[in-house]
């Protein structure tokens, strides 16, 4: 007797805005346990803008996904079989095991999630790979000091809530960018930044100007397009970029883009301000992972640090959640729950 | 009795390429030390591409030379008149009088030179803000290692001819790019680079793919333009690119360029290929003056860092070595000879 599983393939690679028909729901047999590995069914699925990057082909820091392939992403897991010594049934996991209801590991990249410490979902959010891209990005590169002014855009999202909160912590001023005045509300009132602007105000550049009178000092880069182009004036000599994601960019990476060509400007910048930007993902700074579970573990518990999740239910939801994301659909971290949290 | 002295003033702004009609020669009264101040005679006056970059208005790390102002510039000049203790006649001293015969100073940003070290002209040349800038932009921001790939542009120039032997002394493979066959086979048979390509050739960025087997681990930035364009498909995940200068945009700085818009390309190959770009200028690094004439005097007394002086006679020649400099014109350190060593 086989039970029904599910999963998620790409069907096609998106031009431009990935659409509903670049992604297939399958129907397939729960797959069985061989030696030494365990079966997987997905509690909690994380989507992520860097997902985008992983559908084209061409340059990257990691392989596109396959057409007919399996959408990846971090997911949090009940183990609900094991032929592996090192996990039990009922053990909960994060793992890697992408957009499908069941799956089959060998116990490698797994870690076990402790359920008494936080909620599961946080080990894909707060205290996972967003919070800790957050972390490393903003004190390793980014390197606020007491006083100095930090902006983030995507600011009510997974990563820049993180940053504008860490920010503080670390002395420094905090500015948000969020899209629209509830996101913008959230960021100053709940989480604490000291101003949020609306990226969407037609006048975003001279509302930056006077948000960070003193100019800005760190720009944590998750999203390029307009928002670094109002940065990018404002940056005070010596101030660092951390590159850590172009959301506004994803749709339209092959080539370039309509002139005029602002390249030389932006080297020029870099050189006259003596800028540093850096690109940089999460696992170059894996040596950092105690350090975080232990800092940020620690803010959650003493409400410096808060967090939001945005669910939406379902395997079936996750394409039109995705879709969703890039254009800033989401309020919090954008989660998908494919299945409960015991059965 | 006053004595005849000669200056170069600033006559107009460049729009472009400077030209001769952008510098005005006039000749003054040789001025008289007043109390603390000392009397400098300029014997070698240093050009170099940052003045370029004095002669416009706009945001930089420096203020603009005034219109009707005297160029400015390194110089090492002999103390002909002294009212300041600290100072003798016939002292040699690194000052930074600009373009003009004779200054006067109150002896601060002075500093003496001891010509039985090495030819005073190096003061401002390989022992000086040349080769400081080659020496703490590689080293503190390229870091380059072992085995690893550096690449510099006017590699036969004062900056560029240093940064490659310096990344040879590292253990690094050094690949120069210069103009024309003859400084390329300078740079390789006189200076021991590992290759070196002619900017002018079509075919560079195929050239510089043959050249670099194994990518490029550091870039040392200091010309932009094509060789930028050619350099950054070709490096490494996590190579640094220390932004020094960058003279073939110096003419055309103000906006932008025309299109394609190439900035959101190398904003995601900052980010996809994790690049570290960090401009620079010497004076951020003055702490380390003191290891930089250790090691470079150590070097030129070893033979491990040869350089070459390209020298045109009298202050009048400036203007035209300068417009000169910019194109390539030089061979090795340009310099002015503006007075003899001894009168």
């Amino acid at each position: 007797m086989s039970q029904q599983a599910q999963r998620i393939v790409l069907a096609a690679r998106p031009v431009g805005e990935p659409k509903a028909s670049d992604f297939r729901l399958e129907d397939v047999a729960v797959p069985v346990a061989g030696p030494g590995q365990v079966l997987l069914r997905t509690i909690w699925m994380s989507l992520d803008p860097y997902m985008r990057g992983r559908m084209s082909e061409g340059p990257s820091y990691a392989a596109p996904v396959e057409i007919n392939g399996v959408m990846e992403g971090g997911t949090v897991a009940e183990v609900i079989a094991s032929n592996n010594p090192e996990f039990a049934k009922g053990d909960i996991v994060l793992a890697h095991s992408g957009w499908q209801t069941h799956a089959l590991s060998d116990g490698k990249g797994l870690r076990k999630i402790d359920p008494r410490i936080a909620p599961i979902s946080t080990a894909v959010g707060v205290l996972g790979m967003p919070g800790m891209t957050a972390y490393t990005g903003l004190l390793e590169i980014g390197k606020p000091q007491p006083g100095e002014t930090v902006v983030v855009a995507a600011a009510s999202g997974a990563v820049g809530s993180a940053v504008g909160q860490i920010a503080r912590i670390k002395g420094a001023r905090a500015v948000g960018i969020a899209g629209g005045a509830e996101k913008c509300r959230y960021v100053k009132d709940e989480l604490g930044f000291d101003e949020c602007l609306d990226h969407r105000d037609p006048d975003l550049a001279a509302k930056l100007k006077e948000a960070c009178p003193k100019g800005i000092d760190v720009y944590f880069e998750n999203v390029g397009g307009k928002v670094w182009d109002a940065v990018l004036p404002r940056l005070n000599p010596f101030a660092r970029v951390p590159v850590c994601g172009l959301i506004a960019d994803y749709n339209a990476l092959s080539g370039d883009a309509p002139g005029p060509n602002r390249a030389p400007a932006l080297m020029r910048a870099i050189l006259v301000k003596r800028l540093t930007l850096r690109g940089f993902i999460v696992r170059d700074f894996a040596a950092l992972h105690g350090a975080f579970l232990r800092d940020m573990s620690l803010w959650l518990r003493e409400g410096k640090v808060k967090h939001r999740e945005f669910v939406t239910e379902g395997l079936a939801s996750a394409p039109d959640a995705f879709i969703g994301l890039l254009k800033g659909a989401n309020f919090g971290k954008q989660l998908v729950r494919v299945g409960p949290d015991r059965l």
